[in-house]
């Protein structure tokens, strides 16, 4: 069988895991005639501020596909792990809520964010309440044929996941007033702040499969390596992203000042005149259009994409590499394979 | 035995209690070089914002108290409940960490607020932090002698009153934008965000002691009941209480425009003059001196403070009588009554 692009590999994926579980999705947020479970609804995608359905953008739900998928890679039902795979989407979305109020976001997959409606309050409440609709979700996984202490040890997995991404979170706010991050901090930061719940996805997906520990974590490891591969690209993009597919301005990263890899390898790379101009405009309040210009062309001189691009399909490798080691079947390698090719080359 | 008095009481109760509980809590936080864990340790009062050890208010710990004191009502171990009590005060000072947040307080137990030095986003991170910390805690419970469906519907108790408890600091946040809140409503907010994590804590005491669902339930709504007698106490608190010894202005409430049950009360009972006096004063920015001075004769001629000490005393006498069905012994139901003379009496 001749494999799939890629992207092909990605939407037949979804295709075939995502309508089942955009119903598990839906059953977990209660039904209520308060407002509140509303507003999870619309940042969901579903609901209109109004109240009405919609056809949004969901996002990639790629945590879910991984766990589904690492299911079914391990020799699982991927059905099995649907309550696992539900609890991570709402642990992911319940971050998301409020990381839009900790960035100060507005907008988010092209509408506004909760906060920016409802509130700074409300939209803490909300995320609060998502994660705890998560927590409700994985305790269906008892519902299912899994035994009790695969579902206990998926548990205490996602837990776990889940401080090292609020610890990530946490360390990325500090950054934003640290006056100098090493790549060695980046890639901590990211670990924990992205890479982290992707373990859990791919650990949770294949623990439930087969209640092997030492299995499940190498499926855990390449999860958390091809998040460090995921977030690379996505800094990558962030920079120098198609506007039209990313939803972002080319330089988006830049003028929020964000910490991300390519400006951080700039600060290291860059000669002490170009440093200092750096430093001075880093603290200005506003980077202008020329101050972007001019950072584009310190970028592009010191190569500063290839850099990142070839990082980010470092980690991707060795995230396949790590996989296969197991005995899983050749269809399984070569679909790991397609997906860590899609994380260090999709446009958005 | 000649009862003890209210206060003599908790204090005995604190006394035996509490040492053995800081401990259980200063172990679950997470030892770490990064400060991410030393913003909880401020927040609970052991330390100073440079890191040094303090002693500073820790709050009451009324939640662990009544599980702990549940525990051993129910017959059983108190020392069985710990993990349980441990992971209540962390619940609640998640839930302290992010009101303070959607409150605007820039004071707490005589302190600066978390975000009001570190920041909104560092006190959303750390409020999540402590809330996974707590799960942890919990998890404890599989180490002490308790069976496995205690420990069960003990988590799954928690899970549940927390989102009740969310669910309420949403109603509230509603309530302020709101143009007429019912007692009623007021109530059923109350009921959510102070009455079921009390619940909790006194369900989960008698559920490790007893393992019987009925048992522990009506433990559970005693707890319900007390906690909604010492929020209608804060209320009364929040506008008549010794500035001494609240901590509070006389008034703060009403300068917050808080709409707790006096001010609702008034608005319900004042005639149309002074309610559309009422109407127009909380729509201005800030409440005057004057204000405030003809708002507490109103209320003083209404008999507003009589009316919420005796809603208070209702709930607490009905408490206690909910726990006079079961097979308690004469000391524990003497227990009980001063732990709710407490709720309703104390000024601070």
């Amino acid at each position: 069988m001749r494999p799939l692009t890629p992207e092909k590999e990605i939407a037949a994926l979804s295709d075939r895991y995502l309508p089942e579980l955009e119903i598990s999705l839906k059953n977990s947020i209660p039904v209520s005639d308060s407002n509140f479970y509303g507003l999870m609804r619309y940042h969901l995608g579903w609901e209109s501020v109004e109240g009405t359905s919609t056809k949004s953008d969901t996002g990639k739900r790629l945590r879910p596909l991984l766990c589904l998928a690492s299911c079914e890679m391990s020799g699982g039902d991927w059905k099995s792990a649907l309550p696992a795979a539900t609890a991570l989407e709402l642990i992911h979305n319940f971050s998301l809520l409020h990381d839009d109020v900790q960035d100060g976001d507005q907008t988010r997959r092209g509408r506004a964010t909760v906060w920016s409606i409802y509130g700074v309050g409300q939209a803490i409440a909300a995320g609060n309440a998502m994660r705890v609709v998560a927590d409700q979700a994985l305790l269906n996984i008892k519902t299912s044929n899994i035994d009790h202490m695969s579902a206990v040890k998926a548990g205490e997995e996602l837990t776990l996941r889940y401080l090292e991404m609020i610890e990530g979170q946490y360390l990325d706010m500090s950054f934003e007033s640290a006056t100098s991050v090493s790549t060695d901090q980046y890639v901590d930061m990211i670990s924990r702040k992205t890479g982290a719940l992707i373990e859990a996805s791919m650990h949770n997906g294949s623990i439930i499969a087969t209640g092997k520990a030492g299995f499940a974590r190498t499926f855990g490891i390449c999860g958390r390596k091809l998040g460090l591969a995921f977030q690379m690209r996505d800094d990558l993009l962030g920079i120098w992203g198609n506007p039209q597919l990313t939803g972002k301005a080319v330089g988006a990263d830049i003028y929020r000042k964000k910490k991300s890899l390519p400006v951080l390898f700039l600060f290291q790379h860059a000669n002490e005149n170009d440093k200092s101009w750096l430093t001075d405009t880093y603290r200005k309040d506003v980077i202008s259009d020329s101050d972007l210009a001019r950072i584009l062309n310190l970028m592009e001189s010191l190569k500063v994409r290839d850099f990142v691009q070839s990082e980010a399909e470092k980690y991707a490798e060795a995230a396949v590499n790590g996989i296969s080691e197991l005995d899983i079947s050749p269809e399984s390698q070569q679909k790991i394979q397609a997906i860590a090719n899609f994380f260090v080359t999709r446009d958005k």
